[in-house]
């Protein structure tokens, strides 16, 4: 079968290997549409990042590179491992419509035991972490990978499940009512699909701090009330003046730099919360005072637990949820590097998703 | 009358300076023991800090150096001014036995009118900010700075409320339990008022983290349960361990360092809470992520608020807080120089609190 599999940087290869073997308390999927994510970028351009390396092999997957990419993706069910346990309402059948989530976890560590498997210690993802991945004809999946489609969800729009997930996490992390004032930094793909959500919650008033005017068209689009550009307006008055008070009642981050850290802990109202949303590449220079003399809080969020992956497919199968322009292209499998990654470092700002056409189930 | 003013680094005196008149809202008191606070030799080392210089006096007080010091206190009302409105239950009386609550705020601020008057971005401090301080023979101050202290709890003790009400506060601001697991960072002053305060509560295991032998004494006499030196031991390691899972589910950082950010972010467990109790003298580098790979909460407190003053007193009177044993040493006003500000620079851990005798109703 075909995968698009990661070896090093700037080294991803479309070939032919051998399908896994469908185990105990496994299914397997054809994989139909497959979102490329900020992740795969920077494997490709600096990894491996994530990617476990030969003489650090996943805890897990027992997999090093090469592994075969593909994390955001839904696909169709082909066939059953032993011993499932059918852990949601309607049990897994073949030929069923699904959305993934890749999250994998021991079940083991002190955050497995303790609930909070998203941030297992020994955690990975499918698509990153070996074991398969979704940019591939075939991949077989831990059952609580997978989660059924309504029926009026297509499958593209599956695809995007995932970092839907990520943002619907995020702002569960967060104290919101219907009333509050939300300032988003940073317009990627997570920071609209977090607009998206609370335009979803029916949240008062959005305000999207963006530089690039292809983005800032999307947040209007998606739903912000305010899209401001932080290199025209100050963001810490703006936003307090928007919030009609002190500030607004959260801030996410988005975008993970030293500028937007301080612009979030700044502008947050007093015992307000800061919701970070980014992975840092490195330390910055923080000043904890800028939370003390306001009494905020700054929460930190990875991942998304199937909770959150389900209220997102109940959002999309009620129309609560509407990001199918979030698709801003949909290209080939074999030409996964050129048009999907290449095209991204080229011009990511015109792009929210790119999605690759597998083939599983369209 | 006598006060100790504050003129500048290193430039403390104790000089005759006119009473102020009792204003509207406003209730004499003599006051009767005053500590000394890490604030206090901070201004005097290095100041003014807080202590609002001429050309930008304090927007409440209009004051700027000199200004009296003195912001932990005990004393005894001597005058009611016009209009008071009596906000506790007990109405205030001339000879009544009161704790001083020194908190200025302008109730016009977004902070206040959000009623987080305790971080009110105009606020202040009685004996830090002008308009008098404690370490005189008389102070007017706002009708809401005043607790009265009920007949069991003596005036020496009324001069640690407010350092016990800081660390009050900052328990407050954490989700603890009965069986939560608490690590302490630093075992000054605020450190060992917060070990108090969590044996108060009945905290399972309260874990200190000190370096000098002597605040490690106080720590095991005030109720923590282990006591580690950092340099002796991975404190990461050994709070998970003693955590019996997968780390403390609070740390409290009253040391501000960067080494203490650290260990706090990576020591609470997952979904844990760092609450910061210290104030920071400059930026320090930080890595978000450690808090993103715990989906940990950092959370700020500034001060209290009148409910914490009020419980803090309630534990006094009951019984629960028994903080004798912080008064480390009584000393003159005439003296507060040499036997209180250089007593505690030349050896600050031998000390809890120092309390300045001024004589109001003692």
């Amino acid at each position: 079968m075909r995968a698009a599999r990661f070896y090093g940087k700037e080294d991803i290869r479309v070939e032919d290997v051998e399908k896994a073997s469908c185990g105990v308390g496994q299914v397997r999927i054809a994989p139909a549409y497959v979102g490329i994510c900020g992740t795969d970028l920077h494997e490709y351009l600096g990894g491996p990042n994530f990617a476990p390396v030969p003489d650090k092999p996943h805890p897990i997957t027992g997999d090093a590179v090469p592994i075969t990419l593909g994390h955001e993706f839904s696909g169709t069910i082909t066939e059953l491992g032993p011993n499932l346990t059918f852990p949601q309402s309607i049990p897994l059948k073949i030929g069923q419509r699904v959305a993934i989530q890749p999250t994998l976890y021991c079940g083991e560590c002190s955050a497995c035991t303790a609930g909070v498997e998203n941030v297992c210690y020994n955690g990975g993802f499918v698509g990153l972490s070996g074991g398969g991945g979704g940019l591939s004809d075939s991949v077989v999946v831990p059952e609580h990978c997978v989660l059924p489609l309504p029926d009026n969800v297509p499958l593209d729009i599956g695809a995007l499940v995932e970092p839907l997930s990520v943002a619907w996490h995020a702002i569960s992390a967060a104290p919101l009512t219907p009333d509050s004032v939300v300032l988003v930094l940073g317009g990627g793909p997570i920071g609209l699909a977090i607009v998206q959500c609370l335009k979803a919650l029916k949240t008062r008033k959005i305000i999207m701090s963006e530089v690039s005017k292809a983005r800032q068209r999307f947040a209007r689009e998606f739903g912000a009330h305010h899209v401001l550009d932080p290199k025209t307006y100050d963001l810490i008055s703006i936003s307090k003046e928007l919030s009609g008070s002190d500030g607004p009642d959260v801030v996410f981050d988005c975008a993970g730099v030293p500028a937007s850290l301080k612009t979030a802990c700044l502008a947050v109202k007093a015992r307000g919360t800061v919701v970070n949303v980014a992975i840092w590449e490195k330390e910055v220079p923080f000043q904890p005072n800028m939370l003390v003399f306001r009494e905020a809080k700054y929460t930190a969020v990875l991942g998304y637990q199937r909770k959150d992956v389900q209220a997102v497919i109940d959002h999309l199968a009620d129309g609560t949820l509407q990001p199918a322009n979030m698709i801003t292209s949909k290209i080939q499998l074999e030409n996964i590097v050129e048009d999907g990654i290449k095209a991204l470092i080229k011009d990511k700002e015109s792009h929210v998703k790119i999605l690759v056409e597998v083939g599983g189930g369209i």
